[in-house]
């Protein structure tokens, strides 16, 4: 392999194939990055078994060919190259030059054949989204995963497409987030679980405006097309709790309130709580929530207007669960609806019926 | 004590006291800023027993008094306050409430009379630099302090002052930095030793342009006074090195280069040298530097150009203190003076004779 390449297109590569390269892969090969040079086209793939990530970017292939290069050090380097044109050349074995102005670096890479097969795209359904708003969508509904790999189906989103509407939804069975987007153009249903560490990476690759993702099923993988980026991923196996049964249909109390308001109140209130127990407790009364807490550093008292309809109500709720449901939210006003002090609550934009999240309060005695 | 105080002068007041906040002391009570409030004033300061930072920020005292409060709570609440005006009263006891809106948080606090008695500037001698002259001074010499707290002597900066003019200079024993101020004002002769923290923390607190920073000795301690700010010291005791007889003073091989090359050169070496050896052999010829590293993870064989008077040479360095040195030189262009593969290398700026920094080379086979 011999190729010449602008430090841009090298450093927009390797940053987003790097990111389904995992640290703890205890299979050497799996550290590094594979490419291929064809056509005048840079292929670079990582994948740590579960997930992969194939970014093409242009190059002057002087020799086609491939190599393995070592992600953490080849990132490194191509970061602190100057801003000239980069001459990567495979060497004798494994050695890999790699040449920019009167200097050269030289490091030892892994042969091309012993990369595991990246997964074939092989899709049966697609569907397409803009950029800017499925990163929105993944951003109001992730905080609710749970990161415990020992239950699979927790860590992962529950993608269900029914009668042409898609809903996103995410449980830690402490909390419950979804997103509904009613324009699929799906015709079959569908109901998946993607990992969440697969659509965590998917949104730190887009975001561009006026660009779209292409999602594609296939046998036990999902893919999604970009641009430049392929992210491929294996889906998680098991059943995704019925989230219907979950979410109450009607409520007592129904607040309606500026969502900084009660965000700000909450953090404050947390700070408090680091040590100990992060229980807050909201007296709803009718024009405003006090909000209170009682800890080993000290206590808080707080006060936010509120309007009321319904019942006034006292409930307690772990400060963490509120703080992250009031920040993914994405709406300056919120409904928060609640059916006395051990049912659920549950926050919607006031503006649309397409979210809401849910969180079990804390009995207090 | 009963004060109302703006979120910003609280945040300003509390930012900078907790400098001296040391995480690790044992007494719970150094944990603690001891708030004093007078003559609608507030006053601040902290202390790790070794340097002590007062702040003083406008309020209106609605009762005078003073109460010392966690400063990692207190921190952490004041940043997250609204932006309205603060009241902070002292309750029965150690209780503080503070009130902002509608809302309060009550915390515990200190007695007052519990903390240590903060050093009383007393000064001989005093002169004064601009903040930001001294504060890039210090940047181009702390990086060569030891952080090895058994030779407290090498963790410090030696303030010399001789002949009206004032030197600051630190080493670890592998190299060594020395900045000359002509123009001081000071007739005494002076030689201490600073605590290269003392100077770490002043380098956060100042650089305000057009400010000074007053400079003054006491008996084992040094007080540098800014607008609002006080910063008390001990001093280091011990005999610093005799600097002058590690200098060399010709040379037998003088380069010219731009500080950059050699710089970026000498950071893409050093990444391959993260796990091994920091080793970067120099090839000193005619019109360029060969810069060359092996290590197990690649080799890199960079040219730098330069002008050269005198010998060529091959010399080696330890990587890291050839880039804190360059990173530290503060000038686009310098002079690198040698004298042998085993003798110091000096690094100048090509204008001003008032700064240098030495390194000594590492010995290869």
């Amino acid at each position: 392999m011999k190729i010449i390449c602008t430090r841009q297109n090298l450093i927009q590569g390797v940053t987003t194939a790097q990111r389904a390269v995992s640290a703890k892969n205890p299979l050497p090969i799996l550290s590094g990055i594979l490419l291929t040079a064809k056509d005048n086209k840079l292929k670079l793939q990582a994948t740590d078994l579960e997930m992969g990530i194939q970014c093409v970017v242009p190059c002057t292939t002087q020799e086609e060919g491939s190599i393995v290069l070592p992600a953490k050090y080849l990132s490194e380097i191509v970061r602190r190259l100057p801003d000239s044109p980069i001459q990567i050349e495979s060497n004798q074995g494994t050695n890999v030059i790699i040449r920019y102005g009167q200097s050269e670096i030289t490091i030892n890479g892994f042969d091309a054949e012993e990369f595991p097969t990246f997964p074939k795209p092989q899709s049966k359904n697609s569907l397409t989204i803009p950029e800017e708003e499925l990163k929105e969508y993944l951003r109001q509904i992730l905080f609710a995963t749970l990161s415990d790999e020992n239950r699979p189906v927790f860590t992962g989103v529950l993608m269900e497409i029914l009668n042409g509407t898609l809903r996103l939804v995410t449980t830690d069975t402490h909390r419950l987030a979804m997103r509904e987007i009613k324009d699929s153009s799906v015709d079959n249903d569908i109901n998946i679980i993607i990992p969440g560490k697969t659509l965590n990476e998917l949104t730190r690759v887009i975001g561009a405006a006026d660009q779209q993702v292409t999602i594609s099923l296939g046998e036990n993988q999902i893919i999604f097309g970009m641009e430049d980026t392929l992210l491929i991923s294996r889906l998680i196996e098991g059943q995704f709790p019925n989230y219907r049964q979950v979410i109450p249909q009607g409520h007592k109390t129904r607040i309606r309130l500026k969502t900084k308001d009660l965000l700000e109140a909450s953090e404050r209130a947390s700070l408090l709580a680091r040590v100990g127990t992060q229980i807050i407790r909201l007296n709803i009364e009718e024009e405003k929530i006090i909000l209170t807490a009682n800890t080993e550093v000290g206590r808080i008292h707080e006060e936010v207007p509120v309007y009321l309809q319904g019942e006034s109500l006292q409930i307690s709720f772990n400060a963490m669960y509120l703080i992250d449901a009031l920040r993914a939210i994405g709406s300056d006003n919120i409904y928060f609806d609640l059916s006395g002090p051990l049912s659920p609550g549950i926050l919607r934009p006031v503006e649309g019926d397409d979210y809401l999240s849910l969180i079990l309060p804390v009995r207090t005695t």
